[in-house]
Order: C-alpha cells, then sequence, then structure tokens
C-alpha cells in the first residue's frame, strides 16, 4: 500500500510516542519532531506506510538515545500472553471447529493492545471477540473474511511463512500454529520475526519466550521496519519467502508492506486506522482475513 | 496558551484539510504539507495555537491559489443560522432564565459543526444540550461554567466586547446579546470578527448578513488568525479592547490566543481537543463557561 497524505499526520503522533517512551525531554521530543518534519519533503508517497515508520523510529533512537523504547510494553505484553496460553487452549478445546476458533483468536490477539490493559481485560476482550459471528462480507459488502478460501490453501500448503506482528500477539500465533501442526499430513511452518527493535514488534526473544520454537522454525525476517518490507529482508529470509506456498501475514503493517506483492499471502489483522480502511473500502474495527491470489 | 508538541500533527491534519477544501490536487497538498513541514523547526513553541494556525492558512492559500476555502461552508452555515433564529428565540420566550438559556445556548452554538450538519440537526443538538444542566464543576470537580459570576460582572459592565468565532454560530450570539441588550441599564456592545478568511471563522460579511449590526456595533478585530492575537490586531480594535469592562470570548481559538492575557475575559467554548483539556484539566466535550480574573 501506498502512503497518502493523511498517514503523515499520524508519523508525528508516532514520533512523539516513540520519544515519550524512551522518556526523551520535551526539548529531546521537539528535536525528533524537527528532524521528521525536515525529511517530510523527501519522502517518497510511492513507498508503503512502513518504510516511513521504520525512518520515524530510527530518529527517535537516535535522538532520544534509546534503543527500545517499548521494551517495558514489550516485557509486560509477553508475561500477560502466558498468563493467557491455557485459557486460549480451553476455547479451543471446547470449540466444534478448531480451525475456525484458532483463526478468529489470532485475529483478536491482533486487536489487543497490551500496553494498557491487564490479563483479565484481555481475555475478556478475546471472549467479547469470539461470541460474535465474523462476518464474511461487511456492511458495504467487501469480502472481509475468507475463511473456506484459507482453509483450503492451508490444507493444500506444505511451507508456511507466517510474520509475526507484536510482542504478546504471539501467543494467539501460538494457537493458531498448534491448530494447523494438527490438521492432516505434515507442514513445514516458519515463523517470522523483526531483525531489531521497531515500537512493540514481536522480536527473537519475544517469540522464544512464548514457546513458538516447540511449533514453528522461528527466523529473523532481517528487516527492522514495522511491517515486512521484501527490499530490507535478509538474502536466507527471502529465499523461505520464496520457497513458501504460503503466507500468513498478521498485523496492519504487514498487510501495508505486502499488500501489493505477487504471492499466496492471507492477511489477518483488524483496521486500526481510517488510511488503510478508505484503501480497502472498509471501516476502523473491520476484522479481516483477506487472501490475495 | 502555549502551543503543545500533540498540537502538531493537528497542524499537518489542517494543512490538508485546507488544502482539500481549496479543491487542490494531491501534489499541490504534498506541497502544502511540504512547506508546512519545512517551518515547523522554527516555530517557537511558546506562541499560542493560532498563531501557527494563522502560518498554515496562509500556506495553503497561497499554495492552492485560493483565498477563502471555507466560503461554500461559511455561507451554508449562515443560510442555517438564519433559519435556525426564531426556534431560538422561541427557546428564549419559554425558558424561566432568559439569559442562563442565552449562554448556554451561545455555547451550545460552539459545538456545531455546521460543514456536516442540516437545520434540524442542529435545532436537534441544541434541544440535547439545553435539556441537561449544566454542571458548574466536572468530574475532576474544575469548575467550568461560572455562570453566577459571569453574570454579576455583566451587570456591572458598561462597555462589552464580543470576539465572535465561527460563522453560523453567529446566530446563537445574536441571541445572547439580545439578551444582554434586555437588561438594566444600557450597555456598549461591540462584536468582532476576523479581518480576513481563515478557516469558518466569521468575517463581517457573516455577522451583517446574522444582522448583528442591529444590536451591537460590528468591528474588525484586524487579526487574521483563527484566534484573536492581540499583537496582530488593529489599533482601532486595541483601544476598545482596552476600554471594554468586559470580554465575551467564544470559541476555542480566542481561549488559547487570550487565556494569558490580564482582563476580565470570559470564556464560553467547548473544548473540541486533547491538548486543550489537559491544559484546562477537563476532557474533551466539557462545556466551558471560565473567567480569567
Amino acid at each position: 500500500m501506498k502512503t497518502y497524505l493523511d498517514c503523515i499526520p499520524c508519523f508525528f503522533k508516532q514520533a512523539l510516542e516513540a520519544g515519550r517512551l524512551a522518556s526523551a525531554d520535551e526539548i529531546t521530543q521537539k528535536r525528533i519532531v524537527d528532524e521528521l518534519a525536515s525529511i517530510i519533503p523527501k519522502f517518497d508517497l510511492s513507498l508503503s506506510p512502513p518504510e516511513m515508520g521504520r525512518v520515524i523510529y530510527q530518529i527517535a533512537k537516535k535522538i532520544a538515545r534509546h534503543n527500545d523504547p517499548y521494551k517495558d510494553i514489550k516485557q509486560k505484553s509477553n508475561q500477560l500472553a502466558l498468563r493467557l496460553l491455557p485459557s486460549l487452549r480451553k476455547k479451543i478445546e471446547a470449540s466444534s471447529d478448531r480451525l475456525l476458533t484458532a483463526v478468529e483468536l489470532a485475529i483478536a490477539g491482533n486487536i489487543i493492545d497490551y500496553g494498557v490493559k491487564n490479563s483479565l481485560e484481555i481475555e475478556q476482550e478475546a471472549n467479547n471477540f469470539l461470541n460474535g459471528h465474523f462476518d464474511i462480507h461487511n456492511e458495504y459488502n467487501k469480502p472481509i473474511f475468507a475463511y473456506q478460501e484459507f482453509r483450503q490453501d492451508l490444507l493444500k500448503a506444505r511451507v508456511i511463512l507466517y510474520l509475526a506482528d507484536n510482542a504478546g500477539e504471539t501467543a494467539f500465533d501460538r494457537i493458531l500454529i498448534e491448530e494447523i501442526n494438527r490438521l492432516p499430513k505434515k507442514r513445514e511452518i516458519f515463523y517470522a520475526v523483526k531483525a531489531k527493535p521497531i515500537i512493540n514488534d514481536a522480536l527473537m526473544e519475544d517469540a522464544l519466550i512464548l514457546g513458538i520454537d516447540e511449533v514453528a522454525r522461528v527466523i529473523s525476517s532481517g528487516c527492522d521496519a514495522p511491517g515486512t518490507i521484501l527490499k530490507l529482508c535478509s538474502e536466507g529470509f527471502i529465499t523461505i519467502y520464496n520457497n513458501a506456498d504460503l503466507i500468513i501475514s498478521k498485523g496492519q503493517g504487514n498487510f501495508e508492506a505486502l499488500s501489493n506483492e505477487d504471492k499466496s499471502i492471507y492477511f489477518l489483522f483488524r483496521i486500526k486506522c481510517m488510511v488503510v480502511a478508505a484503501d480497502l473500502g472498509c471501516k476502523v474495527g473491520d476484522i479481516i482475513l483477506k487472501g490475495l491470489s
């Protein structure tokens, strides 16, 4: 997805948030904003928003002299996620369609803002989410939940690449991967995390603390943007990407980065902003399970 | 009020909105955004937000080659306001405390976004607004509706300066001025509009179409910012400002511009953004009738 002009105000919000989480004082925050302002005229809007997200974060890290402003949030998210795992598994056990429930939970995991909630609230939110039925079309009659197509492609796939999004959301990813591993015939599943701290995106350590290595091969994408931008990924990752029969892409950032690729990708996320909602003909809050091809 | 860092994302939103209302194409909109970005590092945050609002608007007007992007919105607002006047007067007639109801209506007028509503919706909104009771304190126990103090100062005042906010809101201002004119003893009332097009702020023509000249002396502040910034006002206006016993200041922009002055000013507005809410220890949506001294 290209960057829209409406992304620009949001870039400044992101820069301020990163600066504040890095405990930068107001003068330092202003320096971050000023440096972002100085590169706006040079930024090519045909690039995807995560490309700018990466630059914003580099500016904030450099000026605030903090390598990982979201570290505390990620650690808290991981602890909450670990506590959630048993109850998520119970939901799967109690379900009449285990794979469907696991897919729904994987999307539920994308809606949760771990930074400000406790485990009880997150579980409540997941419950509320599951008590409704996922509509195949949204109110504008746009297809948004292509579960049957996803299931068919999943059953055929032998090599799956799963692109992680946020720390903590990994618990919900693990649940889905466990269910994929229970399907007939064996599949190889790669679980790709970001290479360096970028917002609250999951890194290797965040995947390992949830034991994703017990259910998939955890790899780094080599990319340090808040979305998997292929030209910034490592050669090793690109080989796996090219060989994968199916890509499960979590989160809005990965959608923004990969929505124009020519590949069998399913995007699982909840729409978090007006720009993506308009791009998809949907509305903020819509849950999305959408295949590219 | 100083400019906060959180105002900066909003500056870019305002620039985009002005560009779009001026029917600028995407390339022109990007040029507006780029020019705004180029001056952000030079902007002194100790200045009030309307100072930057003025500059944003000048940039948008210059680059989009449009002198008054909100012209259509203002004309529509005036037409709606004219249609509303009789029903506003009926509300005053039916009221047991005419001045209080007029003050409440004047604040109600500040909450209404004329651009997107019709007269029925606006009347409905005003009704909803009046059906509740205005709390003297908000939920944080901050005094927000100082009606008794306002009434006392109003009764004593002989020269009143009323600072207009948006076109269309002028109908609600007229109702309040009519009630002030009914109070015992005569007062001189000056009604000040902006000197040049700035967002949807009322100009001379917007005041005259509502017949404000029948109830007050309509003057220009000489200022073309979305708030009355004294150093940008005309000498004639400053003389009236200095001679006024009481200033009735409508809208958030005038609050931002004048909140640090040493003068008998009452601010009547509804809080429209987080930054002003935080500055006042209030929340977005709070209605404010607040005196400075």
